[in-house]
Protein backbone atom coordinates (compact mmCIF):
# COMPACT_ATOMS: atom_id res chain seq x y z
CA UNK A 1 0.00 0.00 0.00
CA UNK A 2 1.73 3.38 -1.31
CA UNK A 3 -0.09 5.30 1.94
CA UNK A 4 2.01 3.13 4.25
CA UNK A 5 5.27 4.76 2.55
CA UNK A 6 3.95 8.40 2.58
CA UNK A 7 7.26 10.88 3.55
CA UNK A 8 5.81 13.05 6.55
CA UNK A 9 6.73 16.80 6.08
CA UNK A 10 6.82 18.11 10.21
CA UNK A 11 6.46 21.94 8.70
CA UNK A 12 2.90 21.33 7.31
CA UNK A 13 0.48 21.88 9.28
CA UNK A 14 -2.18 19.07 9.46
CA UNK A 15 -5.47 18.37 10.34
CA UNK A 16 -7.00 14.72 10.27
CA UNK A 17 -10.71 13.45 10.69
CA UNK A 18 -12.09 10.23 11.28
CA UNK A 19 -15.85 11.39 9.70
CA UNK A 20 -17.74 8.37 11.77
CA UNK A 21 -21.46 9.70 11.61
CA UNK A 22 -23.73 10.00 8.37
CA UNK A 23 -25.56 13.23 9.77
CA UNK A 24 -26.06 15.84 7.37
CA UNK A 25 -24.90 18.44 10.00
CA UNK A 26 -21.93 16.44 11.21
CA UNK A 27 -21.12 16.12 7.37
CA UNK A 28 -20.96 19.72 7.13
CA UNK A 29 -19.09 20.24 9.98
CA UNK A 30 -16.19 17.95 8.38
CA UNK A 31 -16.19 19.38 5.66
CA UNK A 32 -16.38 23.21 6.60
CA UNK A 33 -13.33 22.19 8.98
CA UNK A 34 -11.69 20.49 6.41
CA UNK A 35 -11.85 23.21 3.36
CA UNK A 36 -11.37 25.81 5.91
CA UNK A 37 -7.99 24.10 6.67
CA UNK A 38 -7.68 23.42 3.36
CA UNK A 39 -7.66 26.88 2.04
CA UNK A 40 -5.15 27.89 4.56
CA UNK A 41 -2.32 25.80 3.81
CA UNK A 42 -3.15 22.33 6.07
CA UNK A 43 -2.60 19.06 5.03
CA UNK A 44 -5.89 17.37 5.61
CA UNK A 45 -7.12 13.77 5.73
CA UNK A 46 -10.05 12.63 6.00
CA UNK A 47 -10.78 9.38 6.86
CA UNK A 48 -14.29 7.95 6.75
CA UNK A 49 -15.77 5.09 8.74
CA UNK A 50 -19.24 3.40 9.41
CA UNK A 51 -21.84 6.13 8.39
CA UNK A 52 -19.06 8.28 6.99
CA UNK A 53 -18.98 5.48 4.49
CA UNK A 54 -22.18 7.35 2.93
CA UNK A 55 -20.30 10.54 2.13
CA UNK A 56 -17.98 8.97 -0.33
CA UNK A 57 -20.48 6.43 -2.28
CA UNK A 58 -20.48 6.80 -5.87
CA UNK A 59 -24.69 5.58 -5.90
CA UNK A 60 -26.40 8.16 -4.10
CA UNK A 61 -29.93 8.12 -2.92
CA UNK A 62 -31.36 5.20 -1.00
CA UNK A 63 -30.36 1.79 -2.67
CA UNK A 64 -29.16 -1.73 -1.62
CA UNK A 65 -25.23 -1.73 -0.58
CA UNK A 66 -22.88 -4.69 -0.64
CA UNK A 67 -23.57 -8.59 -1.62
CA UNK A 68 -25.21 -10.07 1.21
CA UNK A 69 -28.80 -9.77 2.27
CA UNK A 70 -27.71 -7.67 5.68
CA UNK A 71 -25.82 -5.25 4.07
CA UNK A 72 -28.67 -4.28 1.77
CA UNK A 73 -30.75 -3.68 4.57
CA UNK A 74 -28.18 -1.04 5.58
CA UNK A 75 -27.80 0.41 2.29
CA UNK A 76 -31.44 1.63 2.36
CA UNK A 77 -30.68 3.44 5.17
CA UNK A 78 -27.41 4.68 4.35
CA UNK A 79 -28.69 7.24 1.30
CA UNK A 80 -25.55 9.17 0.96
CA UNK A 81 -25.70 13.16 0.82
CA UNK A 82 -28.83 13.82 -0.92
CA UNK A 83 -31.12 12.04 1.99
CA UNK A 84 -28.39 12.41 5.33
CA UNK A 85 -30.46 12.84 8.38
CA UNK A 86 -29.87 16.04 10.30
CA UNK A 87 -28.71 14.53 14.05
CA UNK A 88 -31.29 16.33 15.87
CA UNK A 89 -35.06 17.62 14.97
CA UNK A 90 -35.19 15.72 11.61
CA UNK A 91 -38.87 15.80 11.48
CA UNK A 92 -39.23 13.12 8.83
CA UNK A 93 -36.46 14.50 6.12
CA UNK A 94 -37.30 18.45 6.61
CA UNK A 95 -34.63 19.73 8.62
CA UNK A 96 -32.29 18.92 6.10
CA UNK A 97 -33.97 20.73 3.45
CA UNK A 98 -34.26 23.86 5.63
CA UNK A 99 -30.75 23.85 6.27
CA UNK A 100 -29.97 24.09 2.31
CA UNK A 101 -32.19 26.35 1.82
CA UNK A 102 -30.80 28.20 4.79
CA UNK A 103 -27.44 27.75 2.96
CA UNK A 104 -28.12 28.96 -0.39
CA UNK A 105 -30.21 32.19 1.15
CA UNK A 106 -27.52 32.97 3.48
CA UNK A 107 -24.81 32.25 0.42
CA UNK A 108 -23.05 29.61 2.75
CA UNK A 109 -21.69 26.46 0.99
CA UNK A 110 -24.00 23.66 0.80
CA UNK A 111 -22.69 20.28 1.85
CA UNK A 112 -22.55 19.02 -2.08
CA UNK A 113 -20.76 22.68 -3.10
CA UNK A 114 -18.32 21.80 -0.06
CA UNK A 115 -17.59 18.08 -1.05
CA UNK A 116 -16.79 19.45 -4.41
CA UNK A 117 -14.50 22.17 -2.86
CA UNK A 118 -12.72 19.17 -0.68
CA UNK A 119 -11.85 17.45 -4.37
CA UNK A 120 -10.52 20.81 -5.96
CA UNK A 121 -8.46 21.68 -2.88
CA UNK A 122 -6.48 18.20 -2.68
CA UNK A 123 -7.82 17.07 0.32
CA UNK A 124 -7.17 13.57 1.28
CA UNK A 125 -10.03 10.71 1.01
CA UNK A 126 -9.26 7.93 2.60
CA UNK A 127 -12.06 4.61 3.39
CA UNK A 128 -11.52 2.92 6.65
CA UNK A 129 -11.01 -0.80 6.11
CA UNK A 130 -12.67 -3.09 8.87
CA UNK A 131 -16.13 -1.06 8.48
CA UNK A 132 -15.90 -1.52 4.48
CA UNK A 133 -15.58 -5.08 5.47
CA UNK A 134 -18.90 -4.76 8.37
CA UNK A 135 -20.87 -3.36 5.39
CA UNK A 136 -19.69 -5.59 2.49
CA UNK A 137 -18.02 -2.64 0.61
CA UNK A 138 -15.58 -2.67 -2.03
CA UNK A 139 -13.48 0.75 -3.06
CA UNK A 140 -14.91 0.19 -6.31
CA UNK A 141 -18.06 1.90 -4.75
CA UNK A 142 -16.56 4.85 -3.77
CA UNK A 143 -15.79 8.07 -5.61
CA UNK A 144 -12.00 7.79 -7.44
CA UNK A 145 -11.15 10.91 -5.11
CA UNK A 146 -10.88 7.96 -2.48
CA UNK A 147 -7.46 7.68 -2.13
CA UNK A 148 -6.94 4.19 -0.07
CA UNK A 149 -8.13 2.06 2.19
CA UNK A 150 -6.96 2.39 5.21
CA UNK A 151 -6.40 0.41 8.56
CA UNK A 152 -6.18 1.97 11.96
CA UNK A 153 -2.46 1.67 12.27
CA UNK A 154 -1.78 3.72 8.78
CA UNK A 155 -4.64 6.27 9.79
CA UNK A 156 -2.66 7.22 12.96
CA UNK A 157 0.75 7.37 11.01
CA UNK A 158 -0.99 10.25 8.30
CA UNK A 159 -2.48 11.92 11.42
CA UNK A 160 0.53 12.07 13.50
CA UNK A 161 2.04 15.08 14.66
CA UNK A 162 -1.26 17.16 13.47
CA UNK A 163 -4.51 17.60 15.18
CA UNK A 164 -7.11 14.88 14.70
CA UNK A 165 -10.69 14.81 15.35
CA UNK A 166 -13.47 12.59 15.84
CA UNK A 167 -17.19 14.00 14.06
CA UNK B 1 -10.01 40.66 13.53
CA UNK B 2 -7.94 41.21 16.51
CA UNK B 3 -8.29 37.87 16.88
CA UNK B 4 -6.20 36.92 14.08
CA UNK B 5 -3.09 39.18 15.44
CA UNK B 6 -2.63 36.70 18.58
CA UNK B 7 0.28 35.70 20.16
CA UNK B 8 0.83 31.84 20.72
CA UNK B 9 3.17 31.09 23.47
CA UNK B 10 4.07 27.47 23.15
CA UNK B 11 5.10 27.21 26.52
CA UNK B 12 0.96 27.31 27.81
CA UNK B 13 -0.89 24.24 27.88
CA UNK B 14 -4.00 24.32 25.49
CA UNK B 15 -7.32 22.43 25.46
CA UNK B 16 -9.81 24.53 22.14
CA UNK B 17 -13.00 22.30 22.35
CA UNK B 18 -15.30 22.70 19.03
CA UNK B 19 -18.92 23.04 20.98
CA UNK B 20 -21.03 21.48 18.13
CA UNK B 21 -23.72 19.57 20.07
CA UNK B 22 -26.40 21.66 21.86
CA UNK B 23 -27.21 18.35 24.07
CA UNK B 24 -27.22 18.89 27.79
CA UNK B 25 -25.19 15.99 28.65
CA UNK B 26 -22.33 16.60 26.05
CA UNK B 27 -22.55 20.62 26.70
CA UNK B 28 -21.86 19.38 30.07
CA UNK B 29 -18.99 17.67 28.99
CA UNK B 30 -17.81 20.65 27.40
CA UNK B 31 -17.98 22.81 30.46
CA UNK B 32 -16.64 19.85 32.81
CA UNK B 33 -12.74 19.55 30.42
CA UNK B 34 -12.74 23.33 30.00
CA UNK B 35 -12.94 24.58 33.78
CA UNK B 36 -11.13 21.33 34.52
CA UNK B 37 -7.95 22.58 32.30
CA UNK B 38 -8.38 25.96 33.07
CA UNK B 39 -8.34 24.76 36.66
CA UNK B 40 -4.81 23.56 36.28
CA UNK B 41 -3.57 26.38 34.15
CA UNK B 42 -4.33 25.56 30.48
CA UNK B 43 -5.58 28.36 28.20
CA UNK B 44 -8.63 27.08 26.67
CA UNK B 45 -10.69 28.03 23.83
CA UNK B 46 -14.09 27.51 23.28
CA UNK B 47 -15.30 27.77 19.86
CA UNK B 48 -19.36 27.10 19.43
CA UNK B 49 -20.85 26.23 16.49
CA UNK B 50 -24.62 25.25 15.12
CA UNK B 51 -26.37 23.49 17.89
CA UNK B 52 -23.57 24.55 20.52
CA UNK B 53 -24.32 28.14 19.72
CA UNK B 54 -27.47 27.33 22.13
CA UNK B 55 -25.30 27.45 25.16
CA UNK B 56 -24.10 30.89 24.91
CA UNK B 57 -27.07 33.11 23.55
CA UNK B 58 -28.26 35.70 26.29
CA UNK B 59 -31.98 34.95 25.19
CA UNK B 60 -32.43 31.25 27.24
CA UNK B 61 -36.08 29.53 26.85
CA UNK B 62 -37.57 28.38 23.93
CA UNK B 63 -37.82 31.68 21.18
CA UNK B 64 -37.55 32.38 17.94
CA UNK B 65 -33.85 33.01 16.67
CA UNK B 66 -32.33 35.15 14.15
CA UNK B 67 -34.54 37.49 11.35
CA UNK B 68 -36.26 35.17 8.73
CA UNK B 69 -38.64 32.57 8.86
CA UNK B 70 -37.13 29.59 9.13
CA UNK B 71 -34.37 30.16 11.54
CA UNK B 72 -37.34 31.05 13.49
CA UNK B 73 -38.43 27.65 13.66
CA UNK B 74 -34.95 26.45 14.83
CA UNK B 75 -34.99 28.79 17.74
CA UNK B 76 -38.09 27.13 19.14
CA UNK B 77 -35.95 24.16 19.51
CA UNK B 78 -32.77 25.78 20.69
CA UNK B 79 -33.85 26.67 23.61
CA UNK B 80 -30.63 27.05 25.90
CA UNK B 81 -29.08 25.57 28.99
CA UNK B 82 -32.26 25.31 30.95
CA UNK B 83 -34.02 23.28 27.86
CA UNK B 84 -31.11 21.24 26.93
CA UNK B 85 -32.14 17.90 25.68
CA UNK B 86 -29.89 14.96 26.87
CA UNK B 87 -28.38 12.76 23.95
CA UNK B 88 -29.87 9.95 24.99
CA UNK B 89 -33.04 8.66 27.30
CA UNK B 90 -34.66 12.14 27.15
CA UNK B 91 -38.00 11.24 28.25
CA UNK B 92 -39.65 14.51 27.25
CA UNK B 93 -37.08 16.14 29.02
CA UNK B 94 -37.37 15.05 32.33
CA UNK B 95 -33.89 13.36 32.04
CA UNK B 96 -32.17 16.34 32.23
CA UNK B 97 -34.03 17.43 35.63
CA UNK B 98 -32.48 14.03 36.82
CA UNK B 99 -28.99 14.89 35.74
CA UNK B 100 -30.02 17.94 37.58
CA UNK B 101 -30.80 16.75 40.65
CA UNK B 102 -28.10 14.10 40.83
CA UNK B 103 -26.04 16.92 39.73
CA UNK B 104 -26.55 18.66 43.08
CA UNK B 105 -27.37 15.91 45.55
CA UNK B 106 -24.30 14.11 45.00
CA UNK B 107 -22.52 17.83 45.05
CA UNK B 108 -21.38 18.46 41.50
CA UNK B 109 -21.17 21.40 39.81
CA UNK B 110 -24.49 21.64 37.39
CA UNK B 111 -23.97 22.83 34.14
CA UNK B 112 -25.31 26.29 34.51
CA UNK B 113 -22.82 26.67 37.54
CA UNK B 114 -19.97 25.16 34.94
CA UNK B 115 -20.35 27.74 32.76
CA UNK B 116 -20.25 30.31 35.14
CA UNK B 117 -16.60 28.88 35.82
CA UNK B 118 -15.95 28.89 32.99
CA UNK B 119 -16.29 32.74 32.72
CA UNK B 120 -14.73 32.94 35.88
CA UNK B 121 -11.38 30.89 35.26
CA UNK B 122 -11.31 33.27 31.94
CA UNK B 123 -11.82 31.09 29.61
CA UNK B 124 -11.97 32.51 25.74
CA UNK B 125 -15.76 31.85 23.98
CA UNK B 126 -15.77 32.25 20.47
CA UNK B 127 -18.65 31.69 18.06
CA UNK B 128 -18.78 30.28 14.73
CA UNK B 129 -19.02 32.67 11.68
CA UNK B 130 -20.67 30.11 9.22
CA UNK B 131 -23.02 28.77 11.48
CA UNK B 132 -24.25 32.19 12.72
CA UNK B 133 -24.86 33.46 8.85
CA UNK B 134 -27.20 29.72 8.46
CA UNK B 135 -28.93 30.14 11.47
CA UNK B 136 -29.37 34.20 10.81
CA UNK B 137 -27.70 35.09 14.46
CA UNK B 138 -25.67 37.95 14.90
CA UNK B 139 -22.12 38.73 17.76
CA UNK B 140 -25.50 41.02 20.06
CA UNK B 141 -27.31 37.15 20.06
CA UNK B 142 -24.93 36.19 22.59
CA UNK B 143 -23.57 36.59 25.91
CA UNK B 144 -20.86 39.40 26.19
CA UNK B 145 -17.98 36.82 27.44
CA UNK B 146 -18.16 35.65 23.09
CA UNK B 147 -14.51 37.40 22.56
CA UNK B 148 -14.75 37.08 18.81
CA UNK B 149 -16.61 35.49 15.68
CA UNK B 150 -14.10 33.19 13.90
CA UNK B 151 -14.34 31.33 10.81
CA UNK B 152 -12.27 27.76 10.62
CA UNK B 153 -8.70 29.27 9.75
CA UNK B 154 -8.60 31.31 12.61
CA UNK B 155 -10.07 28.98 15.44
CA UNK B 156 -7.13 26.48 13.71
CA UNK B 157 -4.32 28.82 14.62
CA UNK B 158 -5.59 29.62 18.25
CA UNK B 159 -5.85 25.60 18.50
CA UNK B 160 -2.28 25.25 16.71
CA UNK B 161 -0.12 22.97 19.17
CA UNK B 162 -2.72 22.01 21.53
CA UNK B 163 -5.22 19.63 22.13
CA UNK B 164 -8.63 19.71 19.92
CA UNK B 165 -11.78 17.74 21.19
CA UNK B 166 -14.87 17.87 18.53
CA UNK B 167 -18.11 17.42 20.94
CA UNK C 1 -3.01 8.85 43.25
CA UNK C 2 -0.12 6.56 41.58
CA UNK C 3 -1.55 8.24 38.54
CA UNK C 4 -0.69 11.62 39.09
CA UNK C 5 2.94 10.67 39.95
CA UNK C 6 3.19 9.18 35.87
CA UNK C 7 6.72 9.64 34.36
CA UNK C 8 5.62 10.42 30.67
CA UNK C 9 8.12 9.52 27.71
CA UNK C 10 7.99 11.73 25.07
CA UNK C 11 8.51 9.35 22.73
CA UNK C 12 6.11 6.67 23.02
CA UNK C 13 3.14 8.01 20.59
CA UNK C 14 0.60 8.38 22.59
CA UNK C 15 -3.49 7.98 22.15
CA UNK C 16 -5.83 8.83 24.44
CA UNK C 17 -9.60 9.00 24.26
CA UNK C 18 -12.56 10.15 26.51
CA UNK C 19 -15.34 7.43 25.69
CA UNK C 20 -18.75 9.29 26.17
CA UNK C 21 -20.91 7.36 24.47
CA UNK C 22 -22.74 4.14 25.37
CA UNK C 23 -23.61 3.12 21.83
CA UNK C 24 -22.70 -0.08 20.50
CA UNK C 25 -21.18 1.89 16.96
CA UNK C 26 -19.33 4.28 18.61
CA UNK C 27 -17.97 1.81 21.52
CA UNK C 28 -16.92 -0.56 18.26
CA UNK C 29 -15.14 2.65 17.24
CA UNK C 30 -13.18 3.28 20.55
CA UNK C 31 -11.98 -0.21 20.80
CA UNK C 32 -11.15 -0.29 16.86
CA UNK C 33 -9.15 2.54 17.08
CA UNK C 34 -6.98 1.37 20.73
CA UNK C 35 -6.47 -1.86 19.80
CA UNK C 36 -5.16 -0.68 16.53
CA UNK C 37 -3.34 1.65 18.22
CA UNK C 38 -1.63 -0.45 20.72
CA UNK C 39 -0.90 -3.36 18.83
CA UNK C 40 1.77 -0.51 16.52
CA UNK C 41 2.85 0.31 20.29
CA UNK C 42 1.50 3.09 21.22
CA UNK C 43 0.63 4.45 24.77
CA UNK C 44 -3.72 4.16 24.74
CA UNK C 45 -5.51 5.73 27.73
CA UNK C 46 -9.36 5.57 27.78
CA UNK C 47 -10.99 7.48 30.17
CA UNK C 48 -15.00 6.40 30.53
CA UNK C 49 -17.54 8.88 31.68
CA UNK C 50 -21.15 9.15 31.41
CA UNK C 51 -22.62 6.53 29.07
CA UNK C 52 -19.43 5.30 27.82
CA UNK C 53 -19.21 3.73 31.88
CA UNK C 54 -21.30 1.08 30.58
CA UNK C 55 -18.21 -0.34 28.99
CA UNK C 56 -16.28 -1.48 31.94
CA UNK C 57 -18.87 -2.13 34.59
CA UNK C 58 -18.58 -5.49 35.86
CA UNK C 59 -22.19 -6.28 36.11
CA UNK C 60 -23.37 -6.25 32.50
CA UNK C 61 -26.90 -6.46 31.63
CA UNK C 62 -29.56 -3.87 32.30
CA UNK C 63 -29.77 -3.82 36.08
CA UNK C 64 -29.80 -0.67 39.10
CA UNK C 65 -26.77 0.92 39.30
CA UNK C 66 -25.93 2.80 42.33
CA UNK C 67 -27.01 3.87 45.43
CA UNK C 68 -30.27 6.09 45.13
CA UNK C 69 -33.39 5.42 43.25
CA UNK C 70 -32.76 7.94 40.26
CA UNK C 71 -29.11 6.07 39.54
CA UNK C 72 -30.97 3.33 39.64
CA UNK C 73 -33.71 4.18 36.54
CA UNK C 74 -30.15 4.96 34.65
CA UNK C 75 -28.82 1.85 35.51
CA UNK C 76 -31.90 0.34 33.81
CA UNK C 77 -30.98 1.85 30.40
CA UNK C 78 -27.10 1.43 30.93
CA UNK C 79 -27.37 -2.34 30.06
CA UNK C 80 -23.76 -2.65 29.43
CA UNK C 81 -21.96 -4.16 26.21
CA UNK C 82 -24.11 -6.74 25.24
CA UNK C 83 -27.37 -4.38 24.93
CA UNK C 84 -25.86 -1.10 23.73
CA UNK C 85 -27.94 0.49 21.33
CA UNK C 86 -26.68 1.61 17.81
CA UNK C 87 -26.45 5.86 17.68
CA UNK C 88 -28.89 5.29 14.09
CA UNK C 89 -31.22 2.82 13.29
CA UNK C 90 -31.59 0.92 16.52
CA UNK C 91 -34.57 -0.78 15.07
CA UNK C 92 -35.48 -2.00 19.34
CA UNK C 93 -32.45 -3.65 19.71
CA UNK C 94 -32.37 -5.32 16.16
CA UNK C 95 -29.50 -3.70 14.52
CA UNK C 96 -26.36 -4.11 17.25
CA UNK C 97 -27.53 -7.91 16.93
CA UNK C 98 -27.25 -7.27 13.02
CA UNK C 99 -23.66 -5.52 13.13
CA UNK C 100 -22.65 -8.38 15.63
CA UNK C 101 -23.69 -11.22 12.72
CA UNK C 102 -22.31 -8.88 9.95
CA UNK C 103 -18.73 -8.76 12.37
CA UNK C 104 -18.70 -12.42 12.71
CA UNK C 105 -19.30 -13.64 9.06
CA UNK C 106 -16.95 -11.34 8.07
CA UNK C 107 -14.38 -12.35 10.62
CA UNK C 108 -13.89 -9.09 11.92
CA UNK C 109 -14.07 -8.75 15.41
CA UNK C 110 -16.94 -8.31 17.49
CA UNK C 111 -17.17 -5.52 20.38
CA UNK C 112 -16.56 -7.94 23.35
CA UNK C 113 -13.38 -9.60 21.30
CA UNK C 114 -11.93 -6.05 21.13
CA UNK C 115 -12.70 -5.02 24.39
CA UNK C 116 -10.67 -8.60 25.78
CA UNK C 117 -8.07 -7.51 22.62
CA UNK C 118 -7.81 -4.17 24.60
CA UNK C 119 -6.99 -6.03 28.12
CA UNK C 120 -4.72 -8.10 26.25
CA UNK C 121 -2.29 -5.20 24.70
CA UNK C 122 -2.31 -3.46 28.00
CA UNK C 123 -3.93 -0.80 27.17
CA UNK C 124 -5.15 1.90 30.12
CA UNK C 125 -8.82 2.27 31.27
CA UNK C 126 -9.48 4.58 33.69
CA UNK C 127 -12.87 6.03 34.84
CA UNK C 128 -14.19 9.52 35.10
CA UNK C 129 -14.29 10.50 39.15
CA UNK C 130 -17.16 13.38 38.52
CA UNK C 131 -19.69 11.00 36.35
CA UNK C 132 -19.48 8.45 38.62
CA UNK C 133 -20.65 10.68 41.46
CA UNK C 134 -23.66 11.62 39.39
CA UNK C 135 -24.26 8.54 38.68
CA UNK C 136 -23.31 7.09 42.11
CA UNK C 137 -21.04 4.43 40.61
CA UNK C 138 -18.04 3.37 42.71
CA UNK C 139 -14.91 1.95 41.83
CA UNK C 140 -15.70 -1.61 43.07
CA UNK C 141 -18.58 -0.97 39.95
CA UNK C 142 -15.93 -1.80 37.07
CA UNK C 143 -13.87 -4.28 36.23
CA UNK C 144 -10.48 -4.88 37.48
CA UNK C 145 -8.65 -3.60 34.80
CA UNK C 146 -9.96 0.21 35.54
CA UNK C 147 -6.40 1.13 36.60
CA UNK C 148 -7.62 4.34 38.57
CA UNK C 149 -10.31 6.88 38.72
CA UNK C 150 -9.63 10.42 37.47
CA UNK C 151 -10.35 13.27 37.55
CA UNK C 152 -9.72 16.16 34.62
CA UNK C 153 -6.66 17.26 35.24
CA UNK C 154 -5.26 14.15 35.56
CA UNK C 155 -6.65 12.80 32.27
CA UNK C 156 -4.76 15.54 30.47
CA UNK C 157 -1.55 15.47 31.67
CA UNK C 158 -1.91 11.66 30.89
CA UNK C 159 -3.18 12.61 27.50
CA UNK C 160 -0.45 15.39 26.60
CA UNK C 161 2.05 15.59 23.43
CA UNK C 162 -0.59 12.52 22.21
CA UNK C 163 -3.42 13.03 19.79
CA UNK C 164 -6.53 13.26 21.77
CA UNK C 165 -10.20 12.49 20.39
CA UNK C 166 -13.75 12.50 22.13
CA UNK C 167 -15.71 9.78 21.25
Amino acid sequence: MATSDIQLDPKVKKLSIIGFSGDFDKLTAVFTLATGAAAVGYEVNLFFTFWGLDAIKIKQGRSPIGKGFLPKVFGLFMGGLKVAPVSRLNFAGISPKIFRHLMRKNNVATLEELVEAAKVLGINFYACEMAMHVLGLSKEDFIPEVKDVLGVATFLKLADGGQTLFI
